[in-house]
């Protein structure tokens, strides 16, 4: 496997910096005298922490970030803040730096702490005022940075790269937990972190299943091979699906790739700033309406993607988000017919200020393997 | 790659009845008409399902889950119980169906339910009372049942032959991320489903950092090189650790090997029904204290796995728990000079009715690569 075309654009410190410095500007807005970050992806985002346990205390002054053991270099390493080496549980400690720093009334993120943990955080802190304002944080990584941009493109790259190298070694008799195998590698050989999320290799009635995983079923002939993949490169991801016929499909299997492929395209090109979500999701669904299968599109048309797979904005029916300039987002309708088969086609695609850039270079026409 | 010694042995739907029963024997004990059980991996336990999209609802007499439609065929494939497939947010129809059966009072688990999921049902359910009752499910999954056992040992093994095969590829100028691809792609092909967790694969002075990402360093000679991996087979984790010399070591070097085998085979032997989980975690301490390294050993010596890589017991310095027949954990000592290296050994073990059983088939001796 040789060396993809892009090389992510690593994150200075000086941009956790200024992204602390945005959150502290919450601090007012919400009337709260810190932040209690949770959530890993947002410690991540803050501090450059990439452990799998810490929490982060951020006042108007200060950034603490508390880890365990295990991630004492680690986290002196990668981190541009203070790091508190804990013994037992985070909680406890990160209670006693709030009364040390005076703190009365800090946000936390409702959506992202364990009832449990929120409980544990109110008996710790005697007098301690805890305001919910879970997603502050996750609007701030809606809208990436030109480095981030840069990242997930170099993400993006890897993963059609991967493909293109994973399907020379494909033959039709292999398994979809071989080809799985096979797409993974080529990721890891070309320098992915691993996978985004659990790689998708669904063959014959089983592509109607949107979230399948690879089984010991050989992928046959005559029958839609579908493949979603993402590899997580410096942590962020990619998001391509792309569906390929074995030898010949029949005319009504080609008509539901068409359906699928126009439908995605004219998503696509509905993608611009100012418009909202639900406009987008609405332009796939009006191709599908069109040849009759709307009703077989069960998913959503997108999401947004970044330190996770998941994030804002939702490309959503009812969602009434505006697109803005930074975002990166997915574009994929699919159409599923139980026990028959199913076609999805994905891309990752950038809000630019004038319209979009679709990052994913992988042909989309209908592919004879 | 040649498939592994041992298939995993399917869990039977009637296994997921059983623990059902036992779950709902509880609700005298705790005097709750219900549960609502919202962690995935508990979800899968009593269920079968494996989405990443579910909610279980259990009364005395009805166990019904909730999905999205992506999961709909897969979930009626996979589950013995009534699934119900939701538009939107699966709390709001889990409660309709709460006040439909007339459920007043329901368990929760208030570890593996966010504060807004508890927020959100507490507003929905007028009039319900919510009892916090986590870890008990997780108890039950403590003590694994003999197709359980043999799905993790079938896990064990295959992690086994992937790190022999992957190692037959070993070279000295190679990079810890080409190994980490080469022992991925190994796993996948003897039938992974993925990895159990992210593979480590530290070399030199990396090897000091217990939870090392691979990176690109060259893997050099007269060096230590560790690898901590594990399969996921059949949704069961397996994990192993095994630290390699690279060419040649220095004495002082072989000397920390020595101590980490010294304290992991004492460990292992402490293993039998009965003892203490602390007396299991002093037995390694213990010998590490001999060599005067004890204070270089900044985790526990293991935890229990399954369906998760980390679940009950801990085997840490205060942990009170007994050891009991059907348990299965990882026994790890490791010990960490900053700058310098590191090696941890570690093996996956199941405890019987008269000891214990080594489920990890590979050599622990110090090998030279």
């Amino acid at each position: 496997c040789s060396n993809p075309n892009r090389m992510p654009q690593p994150i200075e410190p000086s941009e956790h910096e200024e992204r602390r410095a945005k959150l502290r500007q919450t601090l007012r807005l919400y009337r709260v005298q810190g932040w209690i970050v949770t959530a890993l992806p947002n410690v991540r985002y803050l501090t450059g922490f990439t452990g799998s346990s810490g929490i982060l205390l951020l006042s108007a002054d200060r950034a603490l970030l508390f880890t365990d053991p295990r991630y004492q270099t680690q986290a002196t390493q990668e981190c541009d803040c203070d790091v508190r080496v804990v013994k037992g549980p985070l909680l406890v400690e990160v209670s006693r730096w709030i009364q040390r720093l005076g703190l009365k009334t800090l946000a936390f993120e409702q959506n992202r702490i364990s009832y449990d943990e929120y409980v544990h955080l109110k008996e710790l802190g005697i007098g301690l005022r805890l305001k919910a304002i879970g997603g502050v944080i996750e609007s701030l990584r809606a809208i990436k940075s030109s480095a981030e941009i840069a990242t997930i493109q170099a993400s993006v790259q890897l993963n059609s790269a991967a493909l293109e190298q994973a399907l020379r070694h494909f033959k039709s008799t292999m398994t979809e937990v071989d080809m799985a195998a096979e797409i993974e590698y080529c990721m890891r050989r070309l320098g992915a972190d691993g996978t985004a999320f659990e790689t998708i290799v669904a063959s014959g009635e089983r592509t109607a299943l949107p979230h399948a995983r690879p089984t010991d079923h050989p992928i046959r002939t005559d029958e839609l091979l579908l493949i979603d993949m993402g590899a997580s490169v410096a942590g962020y991801a990619s998001d391509m699906t792309r569906t390929f016929a074995v030898g010949k499909l029949d005319a009504k299997t080609r008509r539901m790739y068409r359906a699928v492929l126009e439908s995605q395209l004219a998503a696509v090109q509905a993608v611009r700033p100012g418009v909202t979500c639900s406009s987008v999701d609405g332009a796939a669904r009006k191709v599908l309406r069109g040849f009759g299968m709307d009703k077989l599109f069960i998913h959503s048309t997108g999401h947004g993607l970044g330190l996770e797979i998941h994030e804002r904005p939702r490309i959503g029916r009812k969602e009434t988000t505006m697109l803005e300039p930074g975002m990166v987002i997915t574009i994929e309708p699919g159409v599923y017919q139980e026990g028959v088969c199913g076609v999805r086609i994905e891309d990752t695609i950038a809000v630019t200020s004038s319209g979009c850039q679709v990052l994913t270079p992988s042909a989309k026409e209908l592919c004879c393997l």
